[in-house]
């Protein structure tokens, strides 16, 4: 444990005005967050403080030059009150390798587990025990050093805040395969949690939105020919009876449901390859009637099936099967999130 | 004009704190700033007040997703104490389309230029009137709006804060021509002045430093055969007498300074082309003498030399000419700049 870390609590918690039978996603937020500097070449005393306004210098390169990157995470609490995590360490390794691509200071392991093992006791009341909901843990850095000059900055902040969650979404997805605009380059900064990441999707998006799509399915910049992302989460495709799921690279997050999902889905039968998926197969999946399921896998959405998808003006509907794979999987996996069943895995950390 | 500026002034100002003799670039800043909020879905009242800290909520999207736009331009005086701006509608424009693809509201033009005009009237103290120094201008929009939800904000602010500034860069720039890494993808925001390109750019280029070199031209992500920009500025490369620079596409920025350097040497009996350009071809033509100048063109360094190129390895040196062209460009888009000679262009705008 650090022995180290500053607490100071909120003078009345905020808790009593929070509906918890009603929670949006991300947008509730708890008490306390965990904030710490890095100043003069060396990471500062993590405090728990109240969530509050923080304060910057118009010219932080925060605003100037897209240093800031995060990671999601989510607590859950069982009936007995226990409160547990899932994998917090690869969050924090790869909150460090997106670090390390935007030239911002990594994080040490111990102010982020412990700095929020702290922030979890201290707002425990705030992890919401109903089917569904959670409490999303968002940690996240930017540069907080001054400058237009445009090189890395030469202070940062690490916050951690907390948000009880419901679903992240409503309703059926249907997403649009992109044959135009693209969320990352080759050598680019496509596999970390960038902020700039997520900005850049948010045309295209909306484009796609406009048209009656929930969701992009990202391909490669150079050829549109191979699917790559979806939205903000990673992809699993069901052709027959097989999972298959794109690899990892430094255009595609290396994600921790993802990978959960792939263990889940060997270990219980599922025949699972993590290659290359062309748009081509896909689309000639959905007309002989082989694309059996399609869906989304992150922290926040955790599974989310699709329902069909468009490509050149054309929309394929999914098939409603019975015991699908996502659901299948879904409560595999949210079973051992939520202390329902054994963890064979190590994956559960308990607070 | 914009018949609504609120205006707070400082109690005191700060200038004579600086030394107006060894200025850094952008890292002094001017007593004053230009806010405007957008939020319920228009712009409020814009101000100009104190350069003080901005305070936003941890939850602000800013801090998570990137949604940040920036300009750069300069403010100059002359002997006679005329202050003037240089195409400033063209980054009012810029900013706009920066702004679409990022899903940023559009900054009404009159809010930009009469804010801007009104800022550098009550701060014109500010402006340099040595050689080679000038007010360097950062107009920058951000996401102010709250959420974890991975979409656009609702509410955004408008900045203006300026810097009276010295030199970019000091001394011989080397570069470093790159074969991995990546700043755009095709379909992506390498058009935009978009926070999260620079910060991408970041650890390429720390690499290049620790080798030995300032910056890093940045190739096409796919083939890394063709030059595409040059760090933070567009890339002129001159063989022979014909001097050559990349078009723009959704990869490389619409640089003002570039496209004001291909007119003025047109009309100045220089040769020149916008085309690709090979890596090969620049190789090539230094082994073979006839690669007589490569420079930068962008706001900050206006024309940068380069006095060198790293590829695979190799170092290659480029001549010291007479009277190199960029010498002679620069002196020409200078003066115009700081209202030293006619303008036939109608660039150069009075405050």
């Amino acid at each position: 444990m650090t022995s180290n870390i500053e607490i100071q609590r909120v003078e009345k918690s905020k808790i009593d005005s929070v509906d918890f039978n009603n929670l949006p996603f991300g947008s509730v937020y708890s008490d306390h967050m965990l904030t710490c500097d890095f100043v003069d070449g060396k990471w500062q005393t993590p405090k728990v403080e109240p969530f509050a306004p923080i304060s910057l210098d118009p010219s932080a390169k925060i605003f100037h030059y897209g240093q800031s990157i995060f990671e999601g995470m989510k607590a859950y609490k069982d009936a007995d009150g226990n409160m547990m995590l899932f994998r917090p360490l690869e969050n924090c390794k790869r909150l460090n390798k997106s670090a390390e691509r935007l030239v911002i200071p990594q994080i040490p392991e111990d102010i982020f587990m412990d700095g929020l093992k702290k922030l979890l006791e201290i707002d425990s009341a705030w992890i919401p025990t109903n089917e569904g909901s959670s409490l999303y843990i968002r940690p996240f850095m930017f540069a907080t050093g001054n400058g237009f000059h445009a090189s890395p900055a030469d202070a940062y902040k690490f916050v951690i805040c907390t948000a009880p969650s419901g679903a992240y979404f409503a309703g059926k997805v249907k997403v649009l395969i992109e044959e135009k605009y693209a969320r990352a380059a080759n050598g680019g900064v496509g596999y970390a949690k960038a902020g700039g990441n997520y900005a850049a999707q948010f045309y295209p998006t909306q484009l796609a939105i406009e048209k009656g799509y929930n969701q992009v399915i990202w391909t490669d910049d150079n050829t549109h020919q191979f699917i790559e992302e979806a939205g903000a989460m990673n992809i699993f495709v069901r052709i027959n009876d097989t999972l298959i799921t794109s690899p990892t690279s430094d255009r595609i997050l290396d994600g921790i449901t993802r990978k959960s999902i792939l263990q889940i889905a060997e270990d219980n039968g599922i025949q699972t390859e993590v290659r290359k998926i062309s748009v081509g197969e896909v689309v000639e999946a959905a007309k002989n009637g082989n694309l059996k399921e399609m869906f989304g896998a992150g922290t926040a959405a955790v599974i989310s099936p699709i329902a069909g998808f468009g490509y050149q003006e054309n929309d394929f509907d999914l098939p409603e099967l019975e015991n699908p794979y996502a659901q299948q999987l879904k409560k595999l996996i949210t079973d051992i999130q939520t202390n329902k069943t054994e963890d064979p895995y190590g994956w559960r950390v308990m607070v």
